[in-house]
């Protein structure tokens, strides 16, 4: 299930804003990232390797054919060109008041921004240093990504991804959504298919004298029920079972009387599974 | 706000198999995204490239050093050993009947299999080719990232991150938990020191004669008040914006009657911000 029919089109997606990136590698890796994602738009400022850029087009893996153009600007106010509401990346408190969200809560704040009609940015800043306080002061919000203080050191084209990945989440509108289906399964077995197959396996084992001692057999019954039980068995696998164990009936050290017990408790279909 | 008195320790999360890595960067990248949200125990199944390795340890950043030793096995099969509960990814359907689950659904699962005592294995594939239908039939369920149809090409690393990630929300069990909280606000302005600068403002723009025509008074100030109420002023804010205003009424350029208008509404304090 997804709200595509209802969700912005790419085109609506916020814009990615890199601020003075220093490896060309770390702009295809978010390039690579927003276009898993569904972002489209990324503009540069000031990167130190200049774009296009065979190293950053090489890690973009692809990703460069569907990103819009990419732009760059001279500095991040320019960068901010035509957009209303601007949340910046960062991975340490600066001393500006503003509201600080992570990546789940800013992505409905965002997807909700667009839906009002808002042009929207995501600012992320330099692999060392990350942005200035005079950058940060021109976003409306401070967005911080929820890592492990014991290892906080998250590549740039990591942070995109993360959350790029949020922004896709509201997007598809469902966290439980899967880009495939689970495979459709055969139908579950009837209980009167489970019981059949219950009935063949206590008849094949009560003419082997498997429950031993015998006042042991209600609970050594009711155990081995509840493993086929949990395994919340199909109708074809409860005709692989009952195949699996008509075989196994048939062994040759066994006697062979055992062979034909299980008929008593045949299913009503008459299948016996592989065997015949 | 943090569930760490409750989370389980880093030595409980999930362990991560990656199978027949092609590229040793891919493994650093893997383990610094590990560390990132804390996971700790890395296991290699027959690499291309042998770990230890340069390129992988460049590539983690540091990370090899607070993750617990890489072990490397021959096999699948060999690698979950002592695990419970394996969960594969793939980025495409096999045609295996298995619950297929996203890395929200299946954040939680982990969590509450750990709490359980199990241990937890998160298996992910090879470069190019994912894993095989007989590694994928080792696990208990298929996890599958969200990803835009129109280029579903995930790097490894970033698949480790986004349920890496995922893990680590659940483990702070607060989504809209932040490394660092916001910086500490001055205390928002009583509505008495609201109301004081709104007079204070109104009064210099009565000096000046600003609304005309004065039938359209009351509508011009409600919509100036707006602007001022929207921005949740603080109480230093408010010091601030009557300093401002006390700066421009001495304008030179304006009868200097005006500098003294405002005095009427001086609030309770006496503040005249920057003034004097």
């Amino acid at each position: 299930m997804t709200s595509s029919e209802t969700a912005p089109p790419p085109s609506a997606a916020p814009v990615v804003i890199l601020v003075g990136t220093q490896m060309a590698e770390n702009v295809g890796a978010a390039m690579r990232a927003m276009a898993n994602f569904g972002l489209r738009r990324l503009r540069l400022v000031d990167p130190r390797e200049p774009f296009p850029n065979d190293k950053a087009i090489a890690m973009a893996s692809g990703s460069d054919a569907i990103l819009d153009p990419v732009e760059t600007f001279p500095t991040l106010e320019a960068a901010l060109s035509g957009l209303n509401t601007v949340f910046a990346t960062t991975a340490r408190a600066h001393d500006i008041a503003k509201p600080v969200v992570s990546p789940a809560t800013a992505a409905p704040l965002l997807r909700a921004a667009i839906d009002r009609g808002e042009a929207v940015g995501l600012v992320f800043g330099r692999e060392r240093n990350g942005l200035t306080s005079d950058e940060v002061g021109l976003a409306d919000a401070i967005l911080t990504i929820p890592i492990d203080p014991a290892f906080p050191s998250l590549n740039l084209g990591q942070a995109v991804l993360t959350v790029a990945y949020e922004w896709r989440k509201v997007v598809i509108g469902d966290t439980a959504w899967t880009p495939f289906p689970e495979k459709e399964r055969s139908p579950l077995a009837s209980k009167d298919d489970v019981l059949g197959f219950f009935g063949h396996l206590e008849t094949a084992l009560d003419t082997v004298e498997f429950f031993r001692p015998p006042e042991k057999r209600g609970s050594m019954v009711r155990n081995l029920r509840s493993i086929f039980q949990k395994a919340r068995l199909t109708e074809q696998e409860v005709r692989s079972l009952r195949g699996v164990l008509s075989a196994l009936e048939r062994r040759p050290t066994r006697p062979t009387a055992a062979r034909h017990a299980h008929r008593n408790v045949e299913p009503k279909g008459g299948e016996g599974g592989d065997e015949g």
